[in-house]
This record gives structure tokens, C-alpha cells and sequence, in this order.
């Protein structure tokens, strides 16, 4: 056997055989690449461009698996990009069938009119799928989020224990996250824009033949032509515009770094000395291939995978904003693979994510344990307040952080420290050392801020059921 | 003279010297973190948390000149912030005038609180003077669309003549860029959100303060602290979800690669075999230290320096996201710098855009000379339109391959080949040769897509005027 | 048809079809894979840790063509990584010929000691590629170096014209880039270390199982498997000491910024208007799907989208050095891709280069011409020095510079102006006005500069015969 | 008093107030380019170019606090760098007291030559600072590697225990990262070329004033220049060659990779559950403005602000390589800031990081507990391997993970566990299963490859003590 070239996501667990995989591969941007030719035969039949005749051959013949992939591979060196020779093979192929249609192939067009609304069809796909899985995580934090609206655990700032929070409180926020890259994904793939624009954007081309057959003008094609793509119609050709690149780049940062932010997190909570949380098991999952009692958190570190390459893959992506002319020879070029991998990067996160927080398990007692485990320390900012009103703010500061370090020290309860320091102690309103030091009863607004964080998601999935309940949409 | 360690810009010649430089320096960081406190006090003495007596005299003392800056950013080393060290200088500074005051300085809250909320405060005043450039920048490109609306020029695509368009239509372009990143800065400035969390984003210290003076809850805080900081109110605290940064970054970036785009095409069309554009002359400017006929493109430089440096440091931004926990030891630190430079790069690149595009001289004629340049063939494409017709696209396509590169190898205008190889031609419709050949009679629908711009542009400074009008506003 | 995920680099022209495709697909990878595991049996045997029977059948196995490339990658989501699903299919197919000796499969190994050295072996197969593309490239740009050493043409900075420069210049400075990068790419080749340290990176597998069999120690096992390997020994195992990877990247961004330098200035030198130099006509090449009289400069546009990605990918491999503990939950999972497409893309743009620069065509006519274009302000710099003798430096260099403005306005030559602004000029030494003024007399040491950069390349060709023709070596 | 622009570092604590800030800062670079000219003019009389009498007053004027920098900052923007402006008041300096000598300043010389040249100057003495706290930091590791070679703590992979190892091994490997970064670091240091070049690369200007006074070429002047600044002779001018501007980043991202791990296994370690390190105690030190019981770990969390902000300018240094023809318009202007920042947040990780290391406390005995916690889970692989020989791997691998999974689940021990599933069970050589399941008994070679990695270190040690015994050197 003849060794391949092919790569079918091996080095990419992360989105390896997820649904996002199937949508952006080479067959799916060459059927899109398809689907756009079709979209514009149709948009010039309506306008009478071209004879309505045309429509049915170049459509019947437009089937990716028709096309020799990695042919069309080899030879897109020939001219930077695979449209040229596309344009080659699927012409000849409609020739086949109907020599007379064959004619309207490609009829005024120009290679990036082609690939970037491709590219544009291609992500709208994936980005279906990436906000199905958010919504899904969304729904699964919700109930994270309002199950354990009062769960205390530790909450955690460099690395140290600060003061209590509610593992709700930690939910709402990773919530919160979510629901904005969601946001994101969902505007962005409603204002996704065709590309037309002819050889340097002026739709001369376009506007050529439609003169020639009495048939409006080049700028009459754009919405016609946008509509049959399901894609927005711009203002300008955006061959140098490349906002709708960069913005894509930006958008699936913000998702990975939403999910990456949960998975650190879960990597944390799932420490063999923490362990307040652990990914959902499934058999085989997590294993290693030398240690029988690893149970991995795999789920977070596929996600983590994902969320340290995106930002630098949608830096080249704003970088092509830099192109220069009516096409620049590069910057477009080096768009194509970083797109296609932040998309797959992110939808495969996004996968990801949805069966993690679905199944995450969390282990409110161990999370109390923790919350024990400095002797009461965990509320000095607590303890301090009130012995400020008595002592003043930097005095009391000053005793409880001699206080706190001697008990971290002898590895006695901050009470007891704190009861021989000020034995006088007298508290206000009745309050005993012992509640003052109880976690539980410095838990500040945690629960409210649940409350706002789940207003929020439930007002964008009415918003969103309205939305599709009222028709249109996409 | 001691050596001192204090940057003025030398190395920053894009930014040294504007108006974004002292509105993000160092000392304006540190007015907003006084500007923060007082806000905070204000907002707690509203709700009667603390003494009304009390914010007199912190206000009075919250002036930056006052602080010992060098000093402090060393001291920031022990804390990994300035905070702390600043919270102690400033309560000293009140107590001076008012120990009664000085007790309620930064009363129950936490270093990234004061940090967060400064970082917006010098992030609106920042965004706020880009925008203001970049409108200049928009107007100035508005006249240049349409004072060149059929200003013929070579359309290049890879760095070759293609086909003719318009300077109006590129200059359309410019400006839809322009405008869009103008559009984002905006919507971006009117949603900074203010940061109120306290020590682990719960509210704890600031409620508890609250309930012990009788004076609502935590929660109650934050609507009139965003409201003294003329910034929004978000959901939840945002120490560790920082979309804003992000955001931020993100947007920065595409200011500068909309203007990065716009200096790419200006250094070009500027080049000495080119020469269709220069920058606007102004005595020294463009001096070189060697060569005296030297005029070089110093402006589009500048923002050329800008822009390869912002998608960097929107990187960082971005993967300031992965903040672990309630608060991550080094994701927060690093971002301080990468986004004071965002800001400085992108607003001092909007200030050179204005000046450049304010005085950009544009040669008409040269435009029109270099149309020639090809003899003919830059309308080749649509030669072969015209001759597909006759001879069938693809024989079209060979014959005016081989037609225009014996034209340019003998130095002959394309014309006269044509006629040579094709002494029967008939052209549709009366046109002759040398019309067809004319680039003026194959602009396309550059006109109207200027118009397309122009009208979003007008619609923009219409929507602006209304809002400003309408008063409220920011 | 099913959809398939495959990719075939339809995306990615720039290494679509060439050989470091092959080298550096997912079956390259498992066949990497397959010779890790031979080797370690190998050197297992060798030591008497496993029985010698052992290694035949394990050896005759590992063929990837016998695996399952696409059940692989699908499976490897459970483990975050594709070993351990690798692990127990190869162990099956060594099974079913051999039941004995699958017993000695992955013997005392982990995931990551199969991955990285598998990783290694692929890099040294690319870089070998690499190398040998660099040499054609090198070779290329000496010749022309030496042909054009003192061809004149304008030197440009900032986009104007400067001083003249001779073209051997310009490729003497290409030349010692391509050096440059070819020799990190050698020295880097020659140091890949293996992978060996077991779970945790103390070998105690290997140990565990060494000792069982009297035969040595794990550290025993270290020198034979890099030399099975042809792999460089480590000090330690790297599991998390990932300076070869971040070296990789690094190593590869200068061969494409090298690459990317010459492309940037092939596509400059190749503009409609300065036409200096054309990249080699082949049939079909730089043909455009619209435009019949394009010849675009592809070559160098597919080593520009190369050298845009390039330094991306290498930030994130250089990030992956923050592996935390004994093995990081992310920053290794994250590094394969971008690893694998830095390789590729590097690859690519050698092969490409070769291909650019063995055929580039120069036109040294039009050098001269475009030359001539500022009428003598070319050398300006020259006439500021002589007549800085006479009028001092100050006033010599204000009055070229408005002398050269007027020239420049009036489209007269420099000369003219001169003769008229100082009547009675004398030059030194006899020289006359016209022979100052004469680009070809200002070529300061560009030929003397060319004979250094030739004999560094003449001294590397040399060392390398030797070292070939010394033998062995790598 | 008026708001200055000028920074101190309130936001880059890591390095304000350390050494590296001063030796960076504007006038350190200011100095640089008055060092240059020195060194230029030196050389110049040195050959005979300027008389010997022009040297001794360029030099005494040649003092940083003499010039306006803040002024200087403001005018680079007329020229897009500050060196026009800086010749202008140089000159004038000089004149002032020797109008004869300061015909000489800046002779036949160009921005790029004194800028770039001065960087380097401004590089060696940052490199020369960090060298020395990378040399600290190996010295303090070296001990801790000694110390605790024998140390047992729980290997962590993927967050999870993993197999047992030593706390000498871990540091043995953070030992070996920070040589190599040290031995770039030297390495870099000693090549960092001098850059002369004139207008456009080919000495022209030195040239000719060489030639008019008799005195040589142009390219003599290479080699006494390069000696006066003390930088190496590089075959070529690098206006366009920028390795060592990227050469300079990568290494200097390896530094901060290198410290970047150590802080985040140090952050790690010192967290509130695992404490088996802390940082060093210092009044003050890690305070927070709120929690008074807080020890945050600063100085791992400074490190890694600048860990994860120098990739991404080591990125842009990486793209400026792209610079086009003889000097472009943008990329060599974008170098200066994040060129500055690298050698900052490298030296100041540097000297932080052997303030974090030389005090480091560590806990054995928390090690030795926390070894504990799984039961003897943590040699589960060392079990599967003896258990293997009896009953086969696959076999033996699923019943450890039955085994472990129930221990963990019950809160057993996983002897006593395994106990009732194999009562039969014989272990080889008199093994009991307590020893079996000590995790002491399985550290593999971790004591020998401590041994490695101090053995590296002495022969560098060694290696640099004779060089520098060995007299001069650089």
C-alpha cells in the first residue's frame, strides 16, 4: 500500500470524530465550494443572466464525491489556491452532462467570490453545531448552578484559600461564559456574508454578461445571490474587508477561553488532594497506558488543548486584516488552515464540554472538608471587620495576621489562638467566636449572584424560544 | 544625574507625544484607582454604609500628583500589584487630614476591585479619544470616496495589475473598515462594566460592612459605584471572567488592522515607480538621516508598527481567560501592560490615520497613466467576456493567455495583437476595439458600491448626531 | 458515499503534494509510532530484559498499514491521546502471530515516551526534507548573488528609492538568511533527543522490570533505545523539559522568516510597474480563474502564507514549556498539531523556495532603468557628502534637500537643478556633475560585500563535504 | 503640576525596581546611541577617515542627561524613529563646544546602523544581568536537587497522582531548564553583532568619506567599529537580516518558559491542600489588601505574569524578519517595544526567580504524607507489574483498576483490598505486600538522574570558571 497523505485527526483528539470533524473537512469546504457555483448560477437564472436551462445540469453534477480531492489538493499549487483547478473539473463535469450549461460554470466569477462565501457555509455549519453544544453546557451549568446555590466550598485566589463561596456562585460564573460566547457564536452566524465581488471587487465581471443580456446589473446579483446561500449580503465585496475572518478568529478565542477557563478549573477541583469534583467516568475513559488506577480528567484536558491553540491560530486571522490592494498575495492564503482548525478546535471543545458538565460529579461534603481545613483562617477578612470596629481597621489587621500565622504555625484553630490573644473579646449582637469563624456565615451574596447569573440564562432562552417560535430566523 | 528607570516614548514614536500617551500613563492609572476609591465611598456613603462625613476628605485627598509613584510601582513587587501598597499611601494620605475619613478608605474590598475598575476608567478615556480620530479619520475617507468616485486606477490583485476600479472605491473601502472599527469602539466604550466583587467575588466584605451599619446588602453597592463611575453594571463580578479584557484586545486589534490595511495600501501606492499617492508634507517630516530627497512614508509607518504589534497583545488579553479559581497567581498580571499598549498603539495609530488621510495627496493622472502601463490587457478579462461569446469561454481564455503575454514580452499594446490574430472580429453592438479596451469602460459597479458606503457612512453620522442630540448619551 | 473526515490539504497549497506532506501524515506518525516500540524491544533485548524471541515478531507487525488509522483517531478521545488505543491494537496484531512476544509490547512504557520520540522521528524525516530544499535554495541564491554581484539597482527603504544597490546585493543577503536557516535546521536535526522516562519520568517501569530480569538497571536502557532511535541521548527525560519542541518552533520560524523575506521581495521586484524580476513561467502557473493576461507571482504568495503561520504555531509550542508537575493536562496535548503544520509548512516553503529561486528570472535592464527614474536623487546622499566638504554638512544637506523637492516637482533632473542653484560648483578631483551623479559610482562596497556572504557560503559546502565524505556522521 | 506620560513600572512588577528596569529604559537606550556614535567616530579616526582631534570632544558630550528625551520622544514621530532628532541635538551638543568636531558626529552613518547597534548594547547589558540571576537560580537549584535527591513526593501527571518520585528529581528537572536557558542566554550574548550599513546596506557613506580622506574603505571600518562597541562583526549588514532580533526573542522566551514551569510547579506546591513548598517568608510579602491570613505566592505569580506575556512579543520580533528590500516601513519600527519588554520581563522573571528559589522551604514530611493519601494506589503500576508475571499484563492491569477503583471508592487501603482478591497471592523474592506497596520502594532512577543533571551543571560550572580564569573573554 502506497503511504497517504491524509490525515483523519490522529494528533487532534479533541475534535477527532465529533460531528464538527465531518463539517469542516477538505470534502465539506469542496461541497461548499460546490453549493456556491450553484447559488450563483440560480441567483443569475433569476435575473435572467443566464438561461434558467443551465440550472438543473450544473446543480445535478455538483456532489463533492465526484471530485478527485486530492488531485484538486496537488494542483492548487499551480495557481495558490484550489479554485482554479475546481473550476477545471467540475466545468468538465457539467460538460459531461450538458456541454450547453457547462457554459455558465463560474460565469463572471473569480476564485475568492468562491472560497470565501465557501468558507462562510462551512462555518455557519460548524458554528450550528459548536452553539448547540454550548446551549447544552449552558443547560447543564444551570442546573450546576442551581443545585448548589448554597454549597460552600473554598474559594480559591492565588492558589490559596481567601475567603468561603458557593460552588453554585463558581457555576454561575463558568455561566456566565458560556452564555456570552454563545452570544457571540449565535450573532456572528447570523450576520455571516457572502462574498461577491469579482477579479478586484468591482463585480465587473458580474455586471459584464449581465449587461450583455439585458439583465439589470452586477450589484442587482449580490442579494439574489446571498439569499440562495442563506448568507448576509454585505455592503462592500470584502476580498480586503476581512472583518468577518478576524471577527470569526475573535469569536471562537472567546468560546475556547470560556471552556478552558472551566476545564482549569475542573482540573483543579479533580486534584487527588482536592477532590472536590471529578469528570463524569466512562469505561475506558481516562485511562493510562501504565497506570491502572489513573482515572484522568481527559474530558478537561481535551478542552485545555483546545483553548491554548485558538488565540494564536486568531492572531494569523486578524493578521490577514492587513491585505493589501484588491487581493494581497499571502494573507489570504494563510487564512484558510487557522480557520478551519479555530472552528474545529472549538466545536470539538465545545463537544467536549457538554459531557463534562453534563456528567460532572461534585462532592459537596469533600468540598466542606476543604473549607475546614485552615482552622477558621478562611474568614480572617471576616474576623478582621468586626475587630475593626473595635480595634480600628490596620490594628486589626495586624492581630489577625500575627494570629493567623500562628495558628498556620502550631496548627491550632484560629479560635483558640484568637481566644487567648483577646481573652476580653466581646462581640457584637451576641454573635460567638464560633459563628463568627463558621464558614457558612460568610458566604456574602453568593446566592443573589446565583439568582442574577440564572435571570440571565433564562431570559436568553425565552428570547431564543421566541425567536424560533416566531418562524424565520436561520 | 542618577539614572532613572521612567519610559517617555522614546521607542514608541507612534504613540510618543499624542494624546493617548498621558491619558494611559502611569499617573493616569493611578488617578483612576483614586477616582475608584472615592466612587466606592461615595456609592457606600449613598447607602449609608459609611459616615456621609467621610467622603469629603477622601476626595479632597485623592489627587495622584500627591503619591510617590516610583515608589510604588517597587513596593508592588511584595504584593504582585500596586494596590496594596497604594491603599496604604492613600489612607495615610487621608489620615493626615481626617483619621476619622482615613477608616473608611477602600472599606471592605480587594486589590482587583480598585485595579479592574481603574483599568475601564483609563480604557473609556482612551477609547474615547480613538473614536474621536477615527471619525476624523471616516470623514476624511468619506471625502476621498467621493471626490474619487470615478477616479480610474489599476485594480492590483498579488501585487499585478488586474482590472481597472475606482481610488473612490478603494478609498469605500478604507472607509467601511474605518467605520466598522469606529462602530465597535463605540458600542465597546458604552459597556465597560465596573468591578465590584471583594476579596473572592462573593461580596462579603462589602455586605458585611453594609449589614452591620444597617444599610442594605452587598448587592445594593454596585448599581450606584457603576453609577459614580459612569461605568455599566454587570451581571457578576468579573475577576475571573474576563471577556472585557478580552474584548478589548480584541477590538483593538481590529482598529489597527483596519488601519493597517489602509498603511499597507498608502506605502504602496506611494512607492517611487508608483507615486500615485504621497503623504501630506509638513516641514521635516519624512526626513531621512542619510538621504536628503528622502519623503518617506513616516505616517503610514507609524501605523504600520502599530499594527504588526496590537494582534500580539490581544493574544495575551485572550488567554487571560484561563483565569483559574476566584483569582488566578498571573493571568491577571500579565495583563496589564499588553492592554495599556493595546490602548496606546491603536489610539496613536488612529491619531497618525487622521493626520495621513486628512492630507493624503492623490495623483489623478498618474492613476490614469499606470492604467496604461499593460496596453490593454488590464480589461483583458473582459476581452475574453466579449470573445467568449463568439468563441466559447475556454477557447476565449487560451487566446487572450497567449494574446497578452506576446504583448508583453514584444512591448506591444494588446490591442494590435488582437487585431493581428483576430483580423475578422466583430465586437457586439457597434463597440470598437479600442472602446473595448478602454479601462474606462470596465469600472464595473465601483460607483455604486462607493455609494453603498457612503450611504452607511451618512446613516452612522446621522444615528451619532441624534443620540448626541438626544443628550444622555456617555 | 459517506462523508469522510480526511483531509488531504486542499487548504494548504503551499505542502499539498510535496513530500513533506507524506513525511508528516497521521500514518507517518503511526509508523513513528511502530518504530518507537520496535526499538524499544530492541534495546530491551539487547540488555536481556526481554527475550530476544520477542522482537521479530513485534518488528514484523509494525506496519501502520495494518492499523486502523481513522477507528484510531476516534478512539483516542478517551485517553486525550492516541497511545494507549495504539497500545492495545498493536498488541493485538503481535498477538495474533505471536502471543509470547505481545507479552514484551509497550514493555514497562507510557504514553508519552512513544508519542515524543515518535514526534522526533517524523521532525528529523521533515527537517531532513527541509534541509535538502534549503541546499537547492542556497545554491540558487549564490549563483545568482554571483552573477548579479554588480548588477545595479535602486536600493529601497521605507518603499523609496534610496541609494543604489546591485542585485547580487540583495541576493547575498537572501543567501546568508537561507544559511542561517539551514544550518539551525542541521544543528537542531542533529540533537532530537528520544523520549525515555516512564510514568513519571524516573523509568521505574523499565526499572521494575530491568531488575526482575538481573538485567541492568532502567537507566541501562537509556543509551541503546536512542541509538535503536538514531535519536540524540538526553540528560533527562523531557516529559516536561519541552526545550526541544519549543526549539523546533523557533528553528522553523526562521526558516520561514528567511523564506518569507525573499517571497515578500520576489513579489515587490515582480509589480506591474517595477517588473525587475518574474517568477519561472511553467504552463498553468499563476493562471487566475478570471483574468487571462495574469501571471501571479504564486510561488512566492505560497511561501508568504507559509511564513504568516509559521510563528503562530511556534508561540504555542513555546507556551507548551509551562508543563506543569511531572506531565501538564493540556500544554502537551496541544503541542502535536501545531508541531506537525510548523513542519509542513516549513517544508513546504522550501520546497517552494527551490523551485522560486532556481528559475527566478532578473531583468537587468529594467534595473537600470527604474534606476534612472529620480533623475539623479538616487545618489543624493553622495552629493551631500561632496558638497558638505565645501558648504559644511548642515547646509549642504538642506540645500539637496530642496533642490531634490524641485527636481522632484518639476520632473527635471537633479542635475539640471543643481547646475542652475550653484554655477560654480567644483567638484573634487576632477569629477564632473554627470559622473556624481552616476548611480553606478555610489555602489559603496556591494560587490566587496557579496564576496563575504559567497565565501560563508563556500566554507559551509566545504565543512559539509567533509563531513560527508568523513563518513557516518547523521 | 502638569500629568506626565512617562511610566515607572507600576504595571510591571516583575521588574520594577530590579536592575534590569534601569539598564532598559529610555535613557539606558539613549546612551547606547551616544555609545554608538562614540564608537563610530572612534573607529573613524582610527583609520584616518576624521581627524583624531574630532574624538575626545564627541565623547565628552556624549551624556544621556544632557539630551531632552522627553522632547526627543515627541519630535521621532517626524521621522518615524528617534535618531534624526537625536543627531539634530547631538550635533548641536557637541558644536557647541567644538563646532569643527561636530562636523564628524554621525559621519557617512544612517538611523538603522546607530539604532541597531545600540540595541545590542542595550541587549548585552540586560542579557549580562539575567545571565547572572539564571546562574543564582542554578546554584540554589543545584542545592535543592542535592538536598532532596532523595526525597520521596507523589509524581502528579494529568493533576492526578501518578507514580511515585523524588522532590531532588523535580528540581533536578527545573535545574536542567534553567542551564540550557542560561547557556542561550551566554550564547547570544557573545554574537550579538555590531550593525553598520549606511543608507541602504552598502556602506556607501563610510565609504566614500573613507575614500575622500584617503583612508581605506568602507568596509574597513567593520571590524574596528564592531571592537569600540565591544558586539561581534557580522559577514553582512542586518538592516534586513533579522535573526538577531528574533534569535533574541526566542531565547529569551526559552528563559521565561524555563522559569514559567518552575513558578507553576512552585504554585502548585504551595497551594492550601498540598503545601509541600512555600516561597520565602519576607515581611510584607504576599499580603493581600483584604484577607489578613494570606500568604499569596508573589513570586511564582510574577514569574508567570512574564512568562505568559513574552511568546507573543517574541512573536512579533519573530515577523519582523519579513522586512522587505533594503529597509522596511514598519516592521523594523514595530521591533523597539517588545524587544525592550522580552529583555525586561525575562531579566526581572530572572531575578525573581532566584529570590524564589534561593529561599524556597520545602516540606519533606508534607511530601512523605501526601504520598500517602491514595493508599498505595500510587505504585499501582509497580503492582500490574509484578502481578503480571503471573497472571499476564492485560489481566493484571484490569484487576489493579477493579482493585483501585474500590480502595478509592471505600476509602481502603488498596492492600487490604487486594488482599481479599488474591488471598493466594505469592509475591517473587520474599516481597510482602507492605513493601510492594510502599511507594519509597518504587522510585525508579530518580536518585541516579539527579545525579545527571548536577553532573551537567558542574561541567558548566567548571567550564565557565576557566574562561574566566583563563582571562578576558567578553
Amino acid at each position: 500500500m502506497t503511504p497517504t497523505g491524509a490525515d483523519s485527526g490522529l494528533l487532534a483528539p479533541v475534535w477527532a470524530g465529533t460531528p464538527v470533524q465531518t463539517a469542516t473537512a477538505d470534502e465539506a469546504w469542496l461541497q461548499a465550494m460546490l453549493d456556491t457555483e450553484v447559488a450563483l448560477v440560480r441567483a443569475q437564472a433569476r435575473l435572467g443572466v443566464v438561461p434558467a436551462a443551465a440550472v438543473a445540469p450544473i446543480a445535478a453534477a455538483a456532489r463533492a464525491d465526484r471530485l478527485d480531492l486530492a488531485g484538486l489538493a496537488r494542483r492548487s499549487r499551480e495557481a495558490a489556491n484550489p479554485v482554479v483547478a475546481f473550476v477545471q473539473d467540475f466545468t468538465a463535469l457539467v460538460a459531461a452532462a450538458d456541454p450547453e450549461a457547462a457554459r455558465y460554470v463560474h460565469y463572471g466569477s473569480t476564485s475568492q467570490d468562491i472560497l470565501d462565501s465557501a468558507a462562510m457555509l462551512v462555518a455557519r455549519r460548524a458554528l450550528a453545531l459548536t452553539a448547540a453544544d454550548l446551549e447544552r453546557t449552558a443547560d447543564a451549568l444551570a442546573r450546576l448552578a442551581e443545585t448548589h446555590r448554597a454549597t460552600p466550598m473554598a474559594g480559591r485566589t492565588l492558589a490559596q484559600h481567601a475567603v468561603p463561596v458557593t460552588f453554585g456562585l463558581r457555576a454561575a460564573g463558568w455561566l456566565e461564559l458560556v452564555l456570552t460566547a454563545l452570544t457571540r457564536i449565535r450573532e456572528l452566524a447570523d450576520r455571516l456574508p457572502a462574498e461577491l465581488g469579482g477579479a478586484a471587487g468591482t463585480l465587473a465581471g458580474y455586471h459584464e454578461y449581465a449587461r450583455a443580456a439585458g439583465a439589470g446589473s452586477g450589484l442587482d446579483l449580490l442579494a439574489p445571490f446571498a439569499e440562495e446561500l442563506g448568507l448576509a449580503e454585505p455592503v462592500l465585496p470584502w476580498h480586503v474587508i476581512r472583518v468577518p475572518i478576524a471577527d470569526l478568529g475573535a469569536a471562537l478565542a472567546v468560546v475556547t477561553g470560556a471552556l478552558g477557563k472551566i476545564a482549569a478549573d475542573v482540573q483543579l477541583l479533580s486534584r487527588t488532594e482536592i477532590a472536590e469534583a471529578a469528570e463524569p467516568a466512562a469505561d475506558g475513559r481516562g485511562a493510562s497506558s501504565a497506570m491502572p488506577q489513573k482515572r484522568n480528567p481527559v474530558l478537561s484536558t481535551l478542552i485545555l488543548s483546545a483553548a491554548r491553540q485558538v488565540p494564536a491560530y486568531a492572531l494569523i486571522l486578524n493578521q490577514s486584516m492587513l491585505a493589501e490592494e484588491e487581493r494581497p498575495g499571502g494573507a489570504w492564503h494563510a487564512e484558510w488552515q487557522p480557520l478551519r482548525e479555530c472552528l474545529r478546535l472549538a466545536g470539538g471543545a465545545a463537544h467536549t464540554a457538554a459531557e463534562l458538565l453534563e456528567g460532572l460529579e461534585v462532592d459537596a461534603g469533600r468540598m466542606r472538608a476543604n473549607l475546614g481545613l485552615t482552622g477558621g483562617a478562611v474568614v480572617a477578612e471576616r474576623v478582621a471587620a468586626v475587630l475593626g470596629e473595635a480595634l480600628g481597621r490596620p490594628e486589626a489587621k495586624r492581630l489577625l495576621t500575627a494570629a493567623t500565622a500562628e495558628a498556620a504555625a502550631k496548627g491550632r484553630p484560629l479560635g483558640d489562638v484568637l481566644g487567648e490573644l483577646l481573652p476580653d473579646l466581646r462581640l457584637p449582637a451576641g454573635l460567638t467566636l464560633d459563628q463568627l469563624l463558621d464558614p457558612v456565615g460568610y458566604l456574602g451574596e453568593s446566592e443573589a449572584l446565583v439568582g442574577r447569573a440564572l435571570m440571565r440564562y433564562r431570559g436568553l432562552r425565552e428570547l431564543r424560544g421566541a425567536r424560533e417560535r416566531g418562524g424565520a430566523g436561520r
